[in-house]
């Protein structure tokens, strides 16, 4: 067995470093069901110091509320495995942190399903400013396999989805992190 | 290479949240150098849900006084390297996220030395009440290895220190993490 943190690096979080030292930009991580892992991830890379402000671990839904602001009316209307959860948990984690871009997970990891969603419902969001605008991503997910698996995957795909939605850059051109199927992408407040 | 979430448990962690479902008392987290890998260890055990609120990730120094109200003559005067420090993460985790007990981490992961302290110098600390007074545990930490080993060691230390501070149970006992050289503990205001 290979303790978590004795690994140098999570495929991905190398390139969303590179990507932000590139920008001069700033990150933060809100999460539910990874527990910590993508923030984790980040931290692991050499140099993060520099673009990793910090995170916010949500586990307990009514953290959500209290400590990352997201409206009570939010999870009342859409629960905390939702589309709307991941946004404001990213938009709470960007504001609370001061940091230019923050990235968000919240679904569920199981062995029993919650709120109704089954095991494997996961949505990742990022937020942060692109060519001037305010922009926010997000990404549905039906992942399958065990707790940790599914756990695994989700970590991945935020990565996934904060690379490909921050500006490229000269330096990282031809670099990818992977496909992103399914990724939605829409112009909003964050 | 194994995926940090892949892993059914970290060494210690269901110890620890076995301890604290008996107790029937929830937990905090507060990292820096361990980016978020303590807390993923606890949600990583089933169960968890019923006593992990969350946790924060004060990487940047500024967050530990922003985010977890670490007073800001404590960084002046003791820096962010400090038992100080620690102990007021874990209780601004506490405070925070409304948790019994809360568990905090700062120190050197590397490469490089930081605020003048070498590589390998972590503190842990936890904060909580038992027997009707307010507990504060601290150990201090030398370590040595690489960025990775150095934080796997302080999430076990993080992990050995707040499962050897809280109150054994009926259930738990005869069940011990590790032994704990070096550690101190007083009682404090948390």
């Amino acid at each position: 067995m290979t303790p978590a943190g004795s690994r140098a690096s999570v495929p991905g979080a190398p390139e969303v470093v590179g990507r932000l030292r590139a920008l001069g930009a700033t990150v933060a991580t809100a999460e539910s069901l990874t527990g910590g892992l993508v923030c984790a991830a980040l931290v692991g890379v050499p140099g993060a110091s520099t673009v990793v402000r910090g995170g916010v671990v949500a586990y307990a839904p009514e953290v959500k509320h209290e400590a990352l602001g997201v409206p009570a009316e939010v999870v009342r209307r859409h629960g905390t495995v939702s589309r709307e959860c991941a946004e404001a948990m990213a938009a709470g984690a960007s504001r609370m942190l001061h940091a230019d871009w923050a990235v968000a997970t919240t679904g569920v990891a199981g062995p029993d399903p919650s709120e109704g969603r089954p095991v494997g419902t996961v949505h990742v969001a990022v937020c942060g400013h692109r060519d001037g605008e305010h922009i926010t991503a997000h990404r549905a997910l039906r992942l399958q396999g065990d707790r940790a698996q599914i756990r695994t995957a989700s970590v991945s795909a935020a990565l996934r989805l904060l690379h490909d939605t921050l500006p490229p850059t000269l330096s990282d051109r031809g670099c990818t992190v992977g496909d992103h199927p399914g990724e939605t992408a829409r112009s909003t407040s964050c």
